[in-house]
């Protein structure tokens, strides 16, 4: 074997290369810098080499579907994946559930999972498990590699993988002894094909269809909801009379001041079919025909009308913005101002509500705020009370798998180089899910400001269950209600070292919300809904 | 379809019975009885089945892989299966870990995981996933019914399934329009074979290697390990010679006075390696052959000596008692009192250390205790420090996937009738994984006492990092390390309604134990080691 030498190590040290520092190697020379992680035995040699190797930022998270979602925000943000690493396949496996969202968010991310040396395999040993088959339901990418000098050429196909429009998730599997095996080669990064261009037939066909006098929506998702997209999109509907909106959910969409007062598909589907029943024709731009988020006895699944035309202007993959460009061009839509919003609101005041929580935080928010967004059902309401908020990127669970609002939240603080205040606004049964998050956020000393919406039940069942029939009784509320006991977030977010508060009112949560933007690390709110 | 009517409703009350009111009268028939939950919009129509139909007692769950732990725990003592109830493919994949762990326990399951209408998988809704491929690697039966017609008997083949010796997870994917559509039909409970009858063939092979007066270990595993397969080993190894061990990891192992001496395989390679270097034949009962948890250059896999004969005299679904009183019985081995342990340890002084923590709770402990053991490396030498306790079981981690011991605790409670004080000795990283448990025992006011141990730090990591080579420098440090900030657990268990107190000696834990063990519910000791 070629006994080559790591360049990158201390000044004087020269050992012999592993399989594990080609990989950290590749990872850094494909522009990998940062890596969300809870390693176990079997990931030990990477672990050394990340030592041994300058250049990775190591961020660890309690449990692996907290660093799997903050992986998720990390892309969102910061528009260029982490790595995760990953202890054999029960350590990916607890990571699927936000992998599952990231995937739906169409968020880049290289997972490395370490696993048993290949030999070691067929003992069966007790964390044996079948990584390969439950990475590849998530993943657009997965490779075991099989031998050291394998390692860094399968990690640059790994991050050409996660980072090919519109991103997806590579997950390398690192068996133990491809890991400390010396032969390791560190590979060039591989090119990584942009978004992919506009197809002028489909231009053509979103024009006509514009042109026609029919009532026409507009749908944004992906990439068009940055504020070039949406700008160009509201330049066509001026021109056209079309109507816009965004997906129900959206991995990331800029919004406040400057930007079109864009209203997302709704999610209680009578209120969704109603929202859509006078269209005669949806253009998709990077999104997908609006579907039920579940089926209901006697309800349709797809939201739009039957009869509706549906056009794809530009592909998850595709350059939304080239498209949107190119469509306005075709229409010769001319420039068009975008409407002021009107004053900023002021702070609510009075007793909790959703659209006063909106209000307060539109008041209080800094310039480039970023907010996470899993209110669930509380949170419904929130877009048009924010619409003349300062400028913002606003995230939200896009697998509706919950417990990635808070991971997403310390992911985009890290991915946004960790200077724009994060408002994560989390519904209490959701945040239990990944809670461990706030320890992270204590450790790294993120600027995130948690807002607990404590309502002590999962409602959003409870109102599911209304639609099943009569009122639930004491063994379904037994499965419905997170009071007996209540949980205390204030005590929580202490035992983790995030400092917290709760408020009962909204002139309280309005004051702890500017306090908490005036320190530099995490604060946690609860707040009684 | 056929309209039949549920006699198990309210009298007076004659609805028509869809799948889902099938599934929960065919679980109730079959014997289940309990349901560890976690519910979703898809699963309404069980859950409302849950609240019509009388007779499962469903316990909540606040994150899934709490909910699989407790199933799991549940078995270990009841015996018999609970069901889970998770919520689409994520629901599922966020409680994989523990059934990686309860497959390695052999404990039978019967997984709920509710999920999208048949009809509506088509329209890729954001929960979409693939359910079923994240089932198989845990399952030894998976199935969708797909209709309400098949719920019932699908049901009915689940409990089989899972009650099949050795016990096995089976897993019941029930998608919505399977649980609400009208026709379902309850199913007559299946026969579950039992135990495989010993082989008589295995047996005198046994018998003639135990006779040969070379150096012979019995290795018992499994249902080999409670008090009557003990007492036939403690007999033959009296009469022949014989060595005893356990396997590294056991699901339920029945300890203290009555019961031998009976040390596990170290988990420490080396240490295993040497153990095991003197013995010519290995005979197998309800157990594997020992192999490294991990591999490591230059060690084997294999713990045993290339050489040493490998005889199975029962396997995992055999009937360990049986296979061992017929070998007796072969044998002519004379009936043989097991040692007194000497006298019970009094509670220990000082500094805590592992020995003086094992000997402290083997002092307190109540008869008929259960102690959940997720120590890690803290806790390798408990054994010896508890043969004086009383009798107790002592569950262990059994597939590596951290993260079970307080899940385990908790359903281990729950299916012991709740009459038995748990004693949850915890590591503090893997007590991470699954707090939520703590939410669950105060809820259900369960008596389980949890000792965390306080090391701050992924000490097994620590010490396998230093295999590798020099001391973790600090970009290692910083994923090996859990102080910045120290977890608080006194306040993390308020938080979830659990009382909870520090102690700093071996005298303070033992105040402790005592006070916690004379309350009917939960507490929570946080132990600094």
């Amino acid at each position: 074997m070629p006994r080559a030498t790591c360049a990158a190590f201390a000044p004087g040290e020269s050992i012999d290369v592993n399989g594990a520092h080609s990989l950290v190697r590749t990872l850094l020379a494909s522009g990998v810098d940062t890596c969300f992680a809870n390693p176990g035995t079997s990931e030990m040699h990477f672990v050394a080499a990340l030592d041994q190797i300058p250049g990775m930022r190591c961020v660890l998270g309690l449990q692996e579907n907290v660093v799997t979602g903050m992986a998720d925000g990390y892309w969102r943000l910061a528009g260029k994946p982490a790595c995760t690493l990953l202890h054999c396949g029960p350590g990916l496996a607890n990571g699927l559930g936000n992998l599952h969202n990231a995937r739906r968010a169409r968020s880049g991310i290289v997972n490395i999972v370490g696993d048993h040396a290949t030999y070691h395999r067929a003992f069966d040993a007790p964390l044996t498990a079948d990584t390969e088959g439950w990475a590849r339901p998530v993943s657009a990418w997965v490779r075991t590699s099989a031998r050291a000098a394998d390692v860094g050429r399968d990690a640059a196909v790994a991050v050409q993988a996660a980072r090919t429009a519109p991103g997806g998730i590579a997950t390398l599997i690192l068996p133990s002894d491809s890991s400390w095996d010396e032969g390791g080669e560190e590979a060039a990064p591989l090119p990584v094909p942009g978004p992919v261009a506009p197809d002028p037939g489909a231009v053509r066909q979103a024009a006509r269809v514009l042109r026609e006098g029919k009532r026409v929506l507009i749908l944004l998702g992906g990439a068009a909801l940055r504020e070039r997209g949406q700008a160009l999109a509201w330049r066509i509907a001026q021109a056209t009379g079309a109507s816009l909106l965004a997906e129900g959910s959206n991995a990331r969409m800029t919004r406040g001041r400057g930007l079109p007062q864009l209203d997302r598909v709704p999610y209680v589907v009578n209120v969704a079919v109603e929202r859509l029943s006078g269209f005669d024709h949806i253009v998709l731009v990077n999104a997908k025909a609006p579907v039920g988020f579940f089926a209901y006895p006697g309800k349709p699944s797809a939201l739009y009308p039957p009869e509706a035309g549906v056009h794809v202007l530009s592909r998850f993959e595709g350059d939304a913005e080239a498209a949107l460009a190119a469509l306005a061009d075709e229409l010769g839509a001319p420039e068009a101002a975008i409407p002021d919003p009107g004053p900023r609101p002021e702070p609510a005041r009075g007793a909790p509500t959703p659209e006063g929580l909106a209000r307060t935080v539109a008041a209080l928010m800094p310039e480039g705020a970023i907010v996470s967004d899993e209110s669930v059902s509380y949170g419904r309401g929130f877009f048009p009370e924010t619409y003349a908020a300062p400028r913002h990127d606003w995230l939200q669970l896009t697998g509706g798998a919950i417990g990635d609002g808070m991971p997403v939240a310390t992911g985009a603080a890290i991915g946004s180089g960790g200077n724009r205040r994060v408002i994560s606004l989390q519904a209490d049964g959701s945040a239990m899910y990944s809670l461990q998050s706030l320890w992270t956020q204590a450790r790294e000393k993120l600027p995130v400001t948690t807002v607990i919406l404590s309502n002590r039940k999962y409602q959003i069942l409870i109102g599911e269950y209304a639609g099943v029939g009569a009122n639930p009784g004491p063994t379904a509320m037994n499965m419905l209600d997170l009071g007996n006991p209540d949980l205390d977030w204030v005590r929580l977010a202490g035992g983790m070292g995030v400092e917290a508060a709760r408020a009962e009112t909204l002139e309280a949560l309005g004051d702890l919300l500017s306090q908490s933007m005036a320190r530099p690390g995490p604060f946690l709110i609860e707040l009684s809904v």
